[in-house]
Protein backbone atom coordinates (compact mmCIF):
# COMPACT_ATOMS: atom_id res chain seq x y z
CA UNK A 1 0.00 0.00 0.00
CA UNK A 2 1.78 3.17 -1.19
CA UNK A 3 0.62 6.85 0.82
CA UNK A 4 -2.35 7.41 -1.55
CA UNK A 5 -4.08 4.20 -0.58
CA UNK A 6 -3.71 4.59 3.11
CA UNK A 7 -5.11 8.24 2.99
CA UNK A 8 -7.87 7.19 0.49
CA UNK A 9 -8.77 3.99 3.60
CA UNK A 10 -8.68 7.30 5.88
CA UNK A 11 -11.10 8.99 4.45
CA UNK A 12 -13.51 5.80 3.10
CA UNK A 13 -13.47 5.43 6.83
CA UNK A 14 -12.96 8.67 8.71
CA UNK A 15 -10.18 7.16 10.90
CA UNK A 16 -6.66 7.43 11.33
CA UNK A 17 -7.21 4.91 13.98
CA UNK A 18 -4.33 2.13 14.68
CA UNK A 19 -5.38 -0.61 16.92
CA UNK A 20 -2.64 -2.08 19.07
CA UNK A 21 -3.02 -5.92 19.54
CA UNK A 22 -0.52 -5.71 22.34
CA UNK A 23 -2.39 -9.11 23.50
CA UNK A 24 -1.06 -10.35 26.94
CA UNK A 25 -1.90 -13.44 27.82
CA UNK A 26 -1.97 -12.43 31.51
CA UNK A 27 -4.47 -9.60 30.59
CA UNK A 28 -6.47 -11.03 28.24
CA UNK A 29 -10.49 -12.13 29.57
CA UNK A 30 -10.10 -15.25 31.73
CA UNK A 31 -13.28 -17.10 30.17
CA UNK A 32 -11.05 -17.07 27.19
CA UNK A 33 -8.39 -19.34 28.82
CA UNK A 34 -10.11 -22.44 27.69
CA UNK A 35 -9.90 -22.21 23.88
CA UNK A 36 -7.33 -23.94 22.25
CA UNK A 37 -5.31 -20.85 21.28
CA UNK A 38 -6.57 -17.97 24.06
CA UNK A 39 -4.61 -14.93 22.33
CA UNK A 40 -5.47 -15.51 18.46
CA UNK A 41 -9.09 -15.84 19.55
CA UNK A 42 -9.20 -12.74 21.46
CA UNK A 43 -7.63 -10.57 18.82
CA UNK A 44 -10.24 -12.71 15.90
CA UNK A 45 -12.86 -11.52 18.24
CA UNK A 46 -10.89 -7.60 18.42
CA UNK A 47 -10.36 -7.03 15.23
CA UNK A 48 -13.81 -8.27 13.67
CA UNK A 49 -14.67 -5.66 16.57
CA UNK A 50 -12.83 -2.97 15.56
CA UNK A 51 -12.33 -2.98 11.68
CA UNK A 52 -14.96 -0.72 10.70
CA UNK A 53 -13.13 1.75 13.38
CA UNK A 54 -9.13 2.08 12.24
CA UNK A 55 -7.45 1.61 9.42
CA UNK A 56 -4.64 0.04 10.33
CA UNK A 57 -3.05 -2.99 13.59
CA UNK A 58 0.02 -2.58 14.93
CA UNK A 59 1.15 -6.16 16.36
CA UNK A 60 3.83 -5.99 19.30
CA UNK A 61 6.07 -8.54 18.55
CA UNK A 62 6.73 -8.41 21.96
CA UNK A 63 3.99 -9.88 23.51
CA UNK A 64 4.01 -13.34 20.88
CA UNK A 65 7.57 -13.90 21.56
CA UNK A 66 7.33 -14.38 25.12
CA UNK A 67 5.14 -17.21 24.26
CA UNK A 68 7.99 -18.65 22.64
CA UNK A 69 7.03 -20.85 18.88
CA UNK A 70 3.43 -21.30 20.26
CA UNK A 71 3.07 -17.18 20.39
CA UNK A 72 4.59 -16.45 16.89
CA UNK A 73 2.15 -19.07 15.52
CA UNK A 74 -0.56 -16.93 16.66
CA UNK A 75 0.99 -13.96 15.33
CA UNK A 76 1.14 -16.07 12.18
CA UNK A 77 -2.62 -16.60 12.00
CA UNK A 78 -3.25 -13.36 13.11
CA UNK A 79 -1.50 -11.47 10.57
CA UNK A 80 -3.38 -14.24 7.94
CA UNK A 81 -6.51 -13.69 9.22
CA UNK A 82 -6.31 -10.01 8.61
CA UNK A 83 -4.84 -10.26 5.26
CA UNK A 84 -7.99 -12.59 4.67
CA UNK A 85 -10.42 -10.93 6.10
CA UNK A 86 -9.67 -7.29 5.83
CA UNK A 87 -7.28 -6.48 2.87
CA UNK A 88 -7.72 -2.83 3.68
CA UNK A 89 -5.76 -2.70 6.74
CA UNK A 90 -2.62 -1.40 7.21
CA UNK A 91 -0.44 -4.11 8.87
CA UNK A 92 2.19 -3.11 11.29
CA UNK A 93 5.07 -4.80 13.25
CA UNK A 94 5.74 -3.53 16.07
CA UNK A 95 9.32 -4.66 16.16
CA UNK A 96 11.80 -2.49 16.46
CA UNK A 97 14.66 -3.97 14.92
CA UNK A 98 18.13 -3.02 13.57
CA UNK A 99 21.39 -4.48 12.89
CA UNK A 100 24.06 -4.35 10.73
CA UNK A 101 23.19 -5.27 6.86
CA UNK A 102 23.28 -8.66 6.56
CA UNK A 103 20.72 -9.42 9.73
CA UNK A 104 18.62 -6.73 8.59
CA UNK A 105 18.14 -8.10 5.51
CA UNK A 106 16.46 -11.57 7.32
CA UNK A 107 14.33 -9.18 9.39
CA UNK A 108 13.17 -7.27 6.33
CA UNK A 109 12.38 -10.88 5.03
CA UNK A 110 10.74 -11.98 8.19
CA UNK A 111 8.44 -9.34 8.06
CA UNK A 112 7.73 -8.79 4.59
CA UNK A 113 7.92 -12.03 3.01
CA UNK A 114 7.03 -14.44 4.98
CA UNK A 115 4.53 -12.30 7.90
CA UNK A 116 3.16 -10.02 4.65
CA UNK A 117 3.10 -6.69 6.92
CA UNK A 118 3.25 -3.63 5.60
CA UNK A 119 5.62 -2.17 7.79
CA UNK A 120 7.99 -2.49 10.31
CA UNK A 121 9.67 -0.49 13.34
CA UNK A 122 12.98 0.32 13.52
CA UNK A 123 14.98 1.25 15.66
CA UNK A 124 17.44 4.18 14.19
CA UNK A 125 20.87 3.52 16.53
CA UNK A 126 23.02 1.85 13.97
CA UNK A 127 22.30 4.22 11.22
CA UNK A 128 21.49 3.54 7.14
CA UNK A 129 22.86 0.81 5.88
CA UNK A 130 20.67 -1.10 8.67
CA UNK A 131 17.43 0.06 7.68
CA UNK A 132 18.49 -0.20 3.96
CA UNK A 133 17.32 -3.62 3.34
CA UNK A 134 13.86 -2.28 4.22
CA UNK A 135 13.43 0.05 1.59
CA UNK A 136 14.27 -2.38 -0.90
CA UNK A 137 10.63 -4.13 -0.75
CA UNK A 138 8.04 -2.06 -3.22
CA UNK A 139 4.85 -1.21 -1.40
CA UNK A 140 6.25 -1.77 1.78
CA UNK A 141 6.75 0.84 4.93
CA UNK A 142 10.16 1.28 7.79
CA UNK A 143 8.63 3.83 10.67
CA UNK A 144 11.73 5.30 12.56
CA UNK A 145 11.99 5.58 15.88
CA UNK A 146 12.08 9.43 16.31
CA UNK A 147 10.67 10.88 19.50
CA UNK A 148 9.25 8.13 21.67
CA UNK A 149 6.31 8.43 24.30
CA UNK A 150 8.39 6.98 27.19
CA UNK A 151 9.90 8.74 29.96
CA UNK A 152 13.54 7.67 28.98
CA UNK A 153 13.41 9.65 25.47
CA UNK A 154 14.88 11.77 27.19
CA UNK A 155 18.00 9.83 27.73
CA UNK A 156 19.71 10.26 24.47
CA UNK A 157 16.71 11.44 21.72
CA UNK A 158 17.25 14.78 23.57
CA UNK A 159 21.18 14.39 23.14
CA UNK A 160 22.12 18.06 21.51
CA UNK A 161 24.98 18.43 18.89
CA UNK A 162 25.69 22.60 19.07
CA UNK A 163 27.21 22.11 15.87
CA UNK A 164 24.74 20.84 14.03
CA UNK A 165 21.84 22.58 16.29
CA UNK A 166 20.07 19.66 16.53
CA UNK A 167 18.65 17.04 18.98
CA UNK A 168 19.32 13.56 18.02
CA UNK A 169 15.59 12.66 17.78
CA UNK A 170 15.65 15.75 14.66
CA UNK A 171 19.20 14.23 13.61
CA UNK A 172 17.64 10.95 13.03
CA UNK A 173 14.45 12.77 10.82
CA UNK A 174 16.20 14.55 9.00
CA UNK A 175 19.31 11.64 7.61
CA UNK A 176 16.36 9.21 7.68
CA UNK A 177 14.13 11.31 5.77
CA UNK A 178 16.81 11.60 2.97
CA UNK A 179 17.03 7.78 2.91
CA UNK A 180 13.66 6.68 1.67
CA UNK A 181 10.42 8.75 0.43
CA UNK A 182 6.97 9.68 2.16
CA UNK A 183 5.69 6.61 0.30
CA UNK A 184 8.41 4.28 2.40
CA UNK A 185 9.34 5.84 5.37
CA UNK A 186 7.19 6.69 8.70
CA UNK A 187 8.52 8.10 12.31
CA UNK A 188 7.30 7.58 15.51
CA UNK A 189 6.61 10.58 17.61
CA UNK A 190 4.54 9.85 20.56
CA UNK A 191 1.30 11.95 21.68
CA UNK A 192 2.86 12.80 25.28
CA UNK A 193 5.26 15.75 23.55
CA UNK A 194 2.55 17.72 21.20
CA UNK A 195 4.70 20.72 21.15
CA UNK A 196 7.41 18.63 19.37
CA UNK A 197 5.02 17.26 17.02
CA UNK A 198 3.89 20.49 15.37
CA UNK A 199 8.02 20.98 15.34
CA UNK A 200 8.54 17.41 13.69
CA UNK A 201 5.56 18.06 11.23
CA UNK A 202 7.54 21.47 9.44
CA UNK A 203 10.65 19.25 9.75
CA UNK A 204 9.15 16.19 7.35
CA UNK A 205 5.35 17.91 5.66
CA UNK A 206 4.90 15.21 4.06
CA UNK A 207 5.57 12.34 5.91
CA UNK A 208 3.22 10.05 7.72
CA UNK A 209 3.84 9.94 11.63
CA UNK A 210 2.77 7.32 13.77
CA UNK A 211 1.63 8.35 16.86
CA UNK A 212 1.89 6.26 20.11
CA UNK A 213 0.66 7.41 23.72
CA UNK A 214 -2.52 8.18 23.47
CA UNK A 215 -4.86 6.59 25.59
CA UNK A 216 -3.38 4.48 28.73
CA UNK A 217 0.07 6.82 28.15
CA UNK A 218 -1.81 10.00 28.45
CA UNK A 219 -1.57 11.77 25.49
CA UNK A 220 -4.54 13.64 23.59
CA UNK A 221 -6.06 12.99 20.61
CA UNK A 222 -7.56 16.54 20.30
CA UNK A 223 -3.76 17.47 20.73
CA UNK A 224 -1.69 15.74 18.75
CA UNK A 225 -4.50 15.69 15.70
CA UNK A 226 -4.27 19.73 15.94
CA UNK A 227 -0.56 19.74 15.86
CA UNK A 228 0.67 17.02 13.91
CA UNK A 229 -1.90 16.21 10.79
CA UNK A 230 -0.72 17.35 7.29
CA UNK A 231 -3.02 17.83 4.13
CA UNK A 232 -2.97 14.13 3.35
CA UNK A 233 -4.43 13.61 7.49
CA UNK A 234 -0.49 12.01 7.95
CA UNK A 235 -1.17 10.63 10.98
CA UNK A 236 -1.99 7.11 12.77
CA UNK A 237 -2.67 7.40 16.10
CA UNK A 238 -2.29 4.07 17.88
CA UNK A 239 -4.36 3.23 21.29
CA UNK A 240 -3.55 -0.32 22.45
CA UNK A 241 -4.33 -1.29 26.21
CA UNK A 242 -7.31 1.43 25.85
CA UNK A 243 -9.36 -0.32 23.76
CA UNK A 244 -8.18 -3.78 24.02
CA UNK A 245 -8.30 -4.44 27.35
CA UNK A 246 -11.28 -1.76 28.44
CA UNK A 247 -13.70 -4.34 29.67
CA UNK A 248 -12.08 -7.43 30.97
CA UNK A 249 -15.88 -9.49 30.60
CA UNK A 250 -17.10 -12.00 27.89
CA UNK A 251 -18.55 -8.66 26.62
CA UNK A 252 -14.60 -7.31 26.07
CA UNK A 253 -14.82 -6.90 22.25
CA UNK A 254 -18.13 -4.83 22.48
CA UNK A 255 -16.75 -2.54 24.57
CA UNK A 256 -13.39 -2.61 22.34
CA UNK A 257 -15.78 -1.92 19.67
CA UNK A 258 -17.14 1.41 21.48
CA UNK A 259 -13.79 2.65 22.57
CA UNK A 260 -12.45 2.71 18.90
CA UNK A 261 -15.31 3.84 17.59
CA UNK A 262 -15.54 6.89 20.16
CA UNK A 263 -11.79 7.45 18.75
CA UNK A 264 -13.12 7.42 15.00
CA UNK A 265 -15.93 9.82 15.82
CA UNK A 266 -13.68 11.94 17.13
CA UNK A 267 -11.38 12.06 14.49
CA UNK A 268 -14.30 12.45 11.78
CA UNK A 269 -14.45 15.84 12.92
CA UNK A 270 -10.71 16.98 12.76
CA UNK A 271 -11.07 15.26 9.53
CA UNK A 272 -13.61 17.75 8.14
CA UNK A 273 -12.57 19.53 4.84
CA UNK A 274 -10.05 16.59 4.11
CA UNK A 275 -10.86 15.56 0.47
CA UNK A 276 -8.67 12.57 -1.82
CA UNK B 1 26.50 -16.59 35.67
CA UNK B 2 27.64 -13.82 37.20
CA UNK B 3 31.33 -11.55 35.96
CA UNK B 4 33.51 -14.07 37.96
CA UNK B 5 32.23 -16.82 36.84
CA UNK B 6 32.41 -16.15 33.51
CA UNK B 7 35.85 -15.29 34.33
CA UNK B 8 36.47 -18.38 35.26
CA UNK B 9 35.55 -20.46 32.11
CA UNK B 10 37.62 -18.26 30.27
CA UNK B 11 40.37 -19.28 32.16
CA UNK B 12 39.56 -22.45 32.14
CA UNK B 13 39.18 -22.98 28.61
CA UNK B 14 41.53 -20.05 27.71
CA UNK B 15 39.18 -18.61 25.44
CA UNK B 16 37.22 -15.66 25.10
CA UNK B 17 35.59 -16.92 21.71
CA UNK B 18 31.68 -16.88 21.42
CA UNK B 19 30.50 -18.00 18.04
CA UNK B 20 27.79 -16.54 16.25
CA UNK B 21 25.21 -18.47 15.44
CA UNK B 22 23.65 -16.69 12.48
CA UNK B 23 22.46 -20.00 10.93
CA UNK B 24 21.25 -18.78 7.55
CA UNK B 25 19.04 -21.52 5.94
CA UNK B 26 20.14 -20.20 2.71
CA UNK B 27 24.20 -21.32 3.84
CA UNK B 28 24.18 -24.13 5.45
CA UNK B 29 25.80 -27.22 3.77
CA UNK B 30 23.42 -28.80 1.07
CA UNK B 31 23.58 -32.28 2.60
CA UNK B 32 21.66 -30.99 6.05
CA UNK B 33 18.72 -30.17 3.69
CA UNK B 34 16.87 -33.48 3.91
CA UNK B 35 16.76 -32.92 7.63
CA UNK B 36 13.96 -33.32 9.30
CA UNK B 37 14.86 -29.64 11.05
CA UNK B 38 18.38 -28.48 8.92
CA UNK B 39 19.03 -25.74 11.27
CA UNK B 40 18.59 -27.49 13.76
CA UNK B 41 20.92 -30.33 12.70
CA UNK B 42 23.60 -27.81 11.62
CA UNK B 43 23.89 -25.97 15.12
CA UNK B 44 24.02 -29.23 16.72
CA UNK B 45 26.68 -30.43 14.83
CA UNK B 46 28.45 -27.10 14.99
CA UNK B 47 28.02 -26.60 19.39
CA UNK B 48 29.20 -30.36 19.25
CA UNK B 49 32.69 -29.09 17.30
CA UNK B 50 33.54 -26.39 18.74
CA UNK B 51 32.12 -25.61 21.98
CA UNK B 52 35.67 -26.99 23.77
CA UNK B 53 37.45 -23.50 22.18
CA UNK B 54 34.85 -21.20 23.17
CA UNK B 55 32.94 -19.92 26.10
CA UNK B 56 30.01 -18.42 24.75
CA UNK B 57 27.35 -18.80 21.74
CA UNK B 58 25.76 -15.93 20.21
CA UNK B 59 22.38 -16.73 18.69
CA UNK B 60 21.40 -13.68 15.93
CA UNK B 61 16.93 -14.37 16.63
CA UNK B 62 17.09 -12.61 12.68
CA UNK B 63 18.28 -16.00 10.93
CA UNK B 64 15.55 -17.78 12.93
CA UNK B 65 12.13 -15.42 12.54
CA UNK B 66 13.04 -15.61 8.97
CA UNK B 67 11.96 -18.94 9.00
CA UNK B 68 8.80 -17.83 10.75
CA UNK B 69 7.34 -19.99 13.99
CA UNK B 70 9.09 -23.00 13.03
CA UNK B 71 12.40 -21.18 13.11
CA UNK B 72 11.94 -20.18 16.48
CA UNK B 73 10.96 -23.80 17.62
CA UNK B 74 14.97 -24.52 16.16
CA UNK B 75 15.59 -21.15 18.79
CA UNK B 76 14.41 -22.80 21.22
CA UNK B 77 15.36 -26.64 20.32
CA UNK B 78 19.36 -24.94 19.90
CA UNK B 79 19.25 -23.39 23.25
CA UNK B 80 17.64 -26.06 24.96
CA UNK B 81 20.11 -28.38 23.58
CA UNK B 82 23.12 -26.02 24.56
CA UNK B 83 21.88 -25.56 28.23
CA UNK B 84 21.37 -29.33 29.09
CA UNK B 85 25.00 -30.72 27.25
CA UNK B 86 26.52 -27.50 28.26
CA UNK B 87 25.91 -25.77 30.75
CA UNK B 88 28.65 -23.58 30.97
CA UNK B 89 28.60 -21.93 28.17
CA UNK B 90 27.05 -18.18 28.65
CA UNK B 91 24.22 -17.92 26.02
CA UNK B 92 23.63 -14.94 23.81
CA UNK B 93 20.42 -14.22 22.55
CA UNK B 94 21.74 -11.30 19.88
CA UNK B 95 17.80 -9.47 19.40
CA UNK B 96 18.89 -5.85 19.86
CA UNK B 97 15.54 -5.37 21.51
CA UNK B 98 14.31 -2.07 22.91
CA UNK B 99 11.09 -0.54 23.79
CA UNK B 100 8.86 0.81 26.35
CA UNK B 101 9.05 -0.28 29.74
CA UNK B 102 5.69 -2.42 29.57
CA UNK B 103 6.91 -4.22 26.26
CA UNK B 104 10.74 -4.64 27.95
CA UNK B 105 9.72 -6.38 30.22
CA UNK B 106 7.95 -8.93 27.94
CA UNK B 107 11.12 -9.15 25.87
CA UNK B 108 13.20 -9.51 28.84
CA UNK B 109 10.23 -12.68 30.05
CA UNK B 110 11.00 -14.06 26.73
CA UNK B 111 14.89 -14.29 26.50
CA UNK B 112 15.39 -14.50 30.58
CA UNK B 113 11.99 -16.93 31.48
CA UNK B 114 11.24 -18.97 28.41
CA UNK B 115 14.39 -19.24 26.43
CA UNK B 116 16.46 -19.23 29.39
CA UNK B 117 19.06 -16.76 27.83
CA UNK B 118 22.07 -15.32 30.25
CA UNK B 119 22.08 -12.34 27.72
CA UNK B 120 20.45 -10.51 25.84
CA UNK B 121 21.60 -7.24 22.92
CA UNK B 122 19.41 -3.97 23.64
CA UNK B 123 19.41 -0.74 21.76
CA UNK B 124 19.63 2.41 23.93
CA UNK B 125 17.85 4.68 21.42
CA UNK B 126 14.39 4.32 23.80
CA UNK B 127 16.56 5.12 27.05
CA UNK B 128 16.56 3.99 30.79
CA UNK B 129 12.89 2.77 31.52
CA UNK B 130 13.36 1.09 28.06
CA UNK B 131 16.29 -1.29 29.50
CA UNK B 132 15.52 -1.27 33.24
CA UNK B 133 13.14 -4.75 33.34
CA UNK B 134 16.48 -6.31 31.79
CA UNK B 135 18.20 -5.55 35.07
CA UNK B 136 15.48 -7.09 37.66
CA UNK B 137 16.45 -10.28 37.03
CA UNK B 138 19.23 -11.98 38.72
CA UNK B 139 22.46 -13.26 37.40
CA UNK B 140 21.32 -12.54 33.82
CA UNK B 141 22.92 -9.29 31.98
CA UNK B 142 21.87 -6.75 29.56
CA UNK B 143 24.37 -5.63 26.42
CA UNK B 144 24.05 -2.16 25.14
CA UNK B 145 24.78 -1.51 22.02
CA UNK B 146 27.38 1.35 22.24
CA UNK B 147 30.03 1.40 18.87
CA UNK B 148 28.83 -1.22 16.51
CA UNK B 149 31.04 -2.53 13.79
CA UNK B 150 28.80 -1.54 10.68
CA UNK B 151 30.17 1.63 8.64
CA UNK B 152 25.77 3.23 9.50
CA UNK B 153 27.60 3.49 12.77
CA UNK B 154 29.16 6.35 11.87
CA UNK B 155 25.33 8.56 10.88
CA UNK B 156 24.49 8.79 14.75
CA UNK B 157 26.96 7.15 17.17
CA UNK B 158 29.16 10.01 16.13
CA UNK B 159 26.78 12.47 16.79
CA UNK B 160 28.56 14.80 19.17
CA UNK B 161 27.49 17.34 21.82
CA UNK B 162 29.83 20.44 22.52
CA UNK B 163 28.36 20.60 25.67
CA UNK B 164 28.99 17.34 27.39
CA UNK B 165 31.65 16.76 24.80
CA UNK B 166 30.46 13.29 23.74
CA UNK B 167 29.93 11.34 20.88
CA UNK B 168 26.49 9.59 21.36
CA UNK B 169 28.23 6.64 22.15
CA UNK B 170 30.31 7.90 25.08
CA UNK B 171 27.12 9.35 26.51
CA UNK B 172 25.05 5.92 26.04
CA UNK B 173 28.31 4.22 27.79
CA UNK B 174 28.84 6.73 30.58
CA UNK B 175 24.88 6.74 31.40
CA UNK B 176 24.24 3.27 30.92
CA UNK B 177 27.06 2.59 32.73
CA UNK B 178 25.15 4.14 36.16
CA UNK B 179 21.82 1.92 35.05
CA UNK B 180 23.26 -1.54 36.18
CA UNK B 181 26.60 -2.62 37.33
CA UNK B 182 29.57 -5.08 35.59
CA UNK B 183 27.75 -7.71 36.86
CA UNK B 184 25.30 -7.64 34.86
CA UNK B 185 26.02 -4.62 31.67
CA UNK B 186 28.24 -5.30 28.77
CA UNK B 187 28.47 -3.18 25.88
CA UNK B 188 29.10 -4.17 22.03
CA UNK B 189 32.19 -2.48 20.74
CA UNK B 190 33.05 -3.19 17.22
CA UNK B 191 36.15 -4.60 16.36
CA UNK B 192 36.67 -2.46 13.14
CA UNK B 193 37.36 0.11 15.70
CA UNK B 194 40.43 -1.05 17.55
CA UNK B 195 41.26 2.74 18.35
CA UNK B 196 38.06 3.30 20.19
CA UNK B 197 38.09 0.02 22.01
CA UNK B 198 41.34 1.51 23.98
CA UNK B 199 39.08 4.76 24.75
CA UNK B 200 35.67 2.69 25.37
CA UNK B 201 37.99 0.25 27.56
CA UNK B 202 39.57 3.64 29.64
CA UNK B 203 35.55 4.90 30.02
CA UNK B 204 34.63 1.50 31.57
CA UNK B 205 37.75 -0.12 33.21
CA UNK B 206 35.30 -2.97 34.72
CA UNK B 207 32.87 -3.94 32.17
CA UNK B 208 33.26 -6.49 29.39
CA UNK B 209 33.01 -5.71 25.72
CA UNK B 210 31.03 -7.97 23.39
CA UNK B 211 33.13 -7.35 19.99
CA UNK B 212 31.84 -8.15 16.88
CA UNK B 213 33.50 -7.96 13.20
CA UNK B 214 36.46 -10.26 14.07
CA UNK B 215 36.59 -12.37 10.52
CA UNK B 216 34.38 -11.79 7.87
CA UNK B 217 34.16 -7.85 8.81
CA UNK B 218 37.83 -7.40 8.81
CA UNK B 219 38.77 -6.88 12.56
CA UNK B 220 41.78 -8.04 14.16
CA UNK B 221 41.88 -10.54 16.95
CA UNK B 222 45.44 -9.45 17.85
CA UNK B 223 44.47 -5.72 17.62
CA UNK B 224 40.66 -6.03 19.63
CA UNK B 225 42.86 -8.12 22.33
CA UNK B 226 45.56 -5.67 22.91
CA UNK B 227 43.28 -2.36 22.93
CA UNK B 228 40.26 -4.38 24.94
CA UNK B 229 41.66 -6.79 27.41
CA UNK B 230 41.18 -5.31 30.87
CA UNK B 231 42.83 -7.49 34.16
CA UNK B 232 39.62 -10.18 34.20
CA UNK B 233 39.61 -10.63 30.47
CA UNK B 234 36.87 -8.40 29.80
CA UNK B 235 36.27 -9.13 26.24
CA UNK B 236 34.11 -11.96 24.64
CA UNK B 237 35.11 -11.52 20.86
CA UNK B 238 32.59 -12.91 18.48
CA UNK B 239 33.01 -14.46 14.95
CA UNK B 240 29.94 -16.29 12.87
CA UNK B 241 30.17 -16.77 9.69
CA UNK B 242 34.45 -17.07 9.32
CA UNK B 243 33.73 -20.25 11.88
CA UNK B 244 29.74 -21.44 10.85
CA UNK B 245 30.26 -20.85 7.06
CA UNK B 246 34.11 -21.67 6.46
CA UNK B 247 33.47 -24.93 4.82
CA UNK B 248 30.08 -25.92 2.29
CA UNK B 249 31.34 -29.75 2.46
CA UNK B 250 30.13 -32.83 4.60
CA UNK B 251 32.95 -31.81 6.41
CA UNK B 252 32.00 -28.58 7.77
CA UNK B 253 31.81 -29.05 11.39
CA UNK B 254 35.39 -30.34 11.57
CA UNK B 255 36.70 -26.94 9.76
CA UNK B 256 34.44 -24.93 12.14
CA UNK B 257 36.44 -26.69 14.55
CA UNK B 258 39.41 -25.73 13.41
CA UNK B 259 38.97 -22.41 12.56
CA UNK B 260 37.27 -22.00 16.45
CA UNK B 261 40.37 -23.92 17.59
CA UNK B 262 43.11 -21.48 15.70
CA UNK B 263 41.23 -18.24 17.19
CA UNK B 264 41.20 -20.24 20.54
CA UNK B 265 45.10 -20.87 20.56
CA UNK B 266 45.66 -17.24 19.49
CA UNK B 267 43.68 -15.74 22.39
CA UNK B 268 45.84 -18.19 24.88
CA UNK B 269 49.12 -16.36 24.31
CA UNK B 270 46.73 -12.83 24.97
CA UNK B 271 45.58 -14.16 28.33
CA UNK B 272 49.41 -15.30 29.62
CA UNK B 273 49.51 -13.89 32.98
CA UNK B 274 45.85 -13.81 33.68
CA UNK B 275 44.60 -15.53 36.62
CA UNK B 276 41.63 -16.40 39.19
Amino acid sequence: MDADGLYRNILAKASYLCVGLDSDMDKIPVHLKNEQNPVFEFNRAIVEATHKYCVAYKINTAFYEALGSKGWETLEKTTAHIREHHPDIFLIADAKRGDIGNTAKKYAQTFFSTLNFDAVTIAPYMGEDSVQPFLEFSDKWMIILALTSNKGAADFQYFHSGQDNLYLYEKVITEAAKWGSADNTMFVAGATRPGELKHIRNIIPDHFLLVPGVGAQGGSLKEVSEQGMNHQCGLLINASRSIIFADPSEQFAATAAAQAREMQQEMKQYLTGQTA
